[in-house]
């Protein structure tokens, strides 16, 4: 079995942002050498977010009202309690999912037309971590 | 390592449906000869879902009234200025996860007493596909 | 390529618990030699979770919050015709996911400073399992 690892650095300029990454996985992947196997893509950060999705900016406008209501700031989340102001960010990385595993066939991400990979930042401005583990052969 | 990948395709009658595909990735399992393992069952189409829960109709009604409810149809998404109409089916898909993997154990699907993997579509009446990895050994 | 299976066991003593199982999860993964690989931590029955976040009281007890009002109790899910009563439960599994791949980087969970694998319960005081799923070199 081949494995190769690599970890994807983000530090955005705004607290929310939505980044196509599609594009340096498929490098990682094809620097691996794997043809047939797995590559797990996984935020580190536990306010941030990786799923698969259209790149179309209306969508994603979409996606950030649609968070903004269903994991609303407020300032009374008992996680506060900590000193931290960011207890939304951590429910929209639950709702959103933290990973994806994108299948690779033939040495390539064995995608449909239209995925492509992001990472979804709830808590930017600061420097986090994605990781990127190709696993085959 | 041992590898095996097929496609699932549907075109289903109605817009929406739950459709489960437990024995089709059972038999695409048997056939890899995979004794110890992990498959991998992904939608690869950006308005449909793959889960693991109950095979009962209640339920399944269930899921489309409590989607209905959480990622409701809406003319005014922004994605449909692209033209498109299915921006509940995109934000269904990120709220129920696009993919699942099953552990493979003594050359079966090891899953528990009612585990059972569904197909869920959201946008309907037009050819989509799943794939289904298999790895191991 | 190297395999360990292993199954943990729950019986809460509440119907609703948030469980710490890292620990548990990276003994395994030390018994099992894989240096390079992942590990699936995947909960067997419909109405648990399996997912990574911060190990902090008070964003559990918004989570617990956050699922009430997502998912709420409710005696008139289709799903209670059976005689259940848990329809919530198998929602709560379907929104914070079942199942997550953590990264082995050099034999040890490769995760992120706050990252803490949590299995969820939310239809407890009843035997459960998790299957931990070893795979790699």
């Amino acid at each position: 079995m081949k494995s190769k690892t690599e970890y994807l650095w983000f530090n955005t300029d705004h607290e929310h942002e939505y980044i196509n990454i599609t594009e340096k996985v498929a490098t990682i992947v094809r620097e691996s050498g794997v043809q047939e196997g797995i590559v797990l893509v996984s935020a580190m950060h536990i306010t941030a977010s990786v799923y698969v999705n259209d790149a179309e900016d209306g969508l994603i406008s979409d996606i950030e009202e649609w968070l903004t209501k269903l994991a609303p700031p407020n300032p009374n989340y008992k996680h506060h309690r900590t000193g931290e102001t960011n207890g939304d960010a951590h429910l929209r990385r639950l709702l959103m999912g933290h990973q994806v595993m994108v299948p690779i066939t033939k040495g390539k991400l064995d995608v449909g037309p239209w995925e492509q990979v992001y990472y979804a930042e709830f808590d930017g401005q600061r420097r986090k971590r994605v990781i990127v583990k190709v696993l085959g052969e």
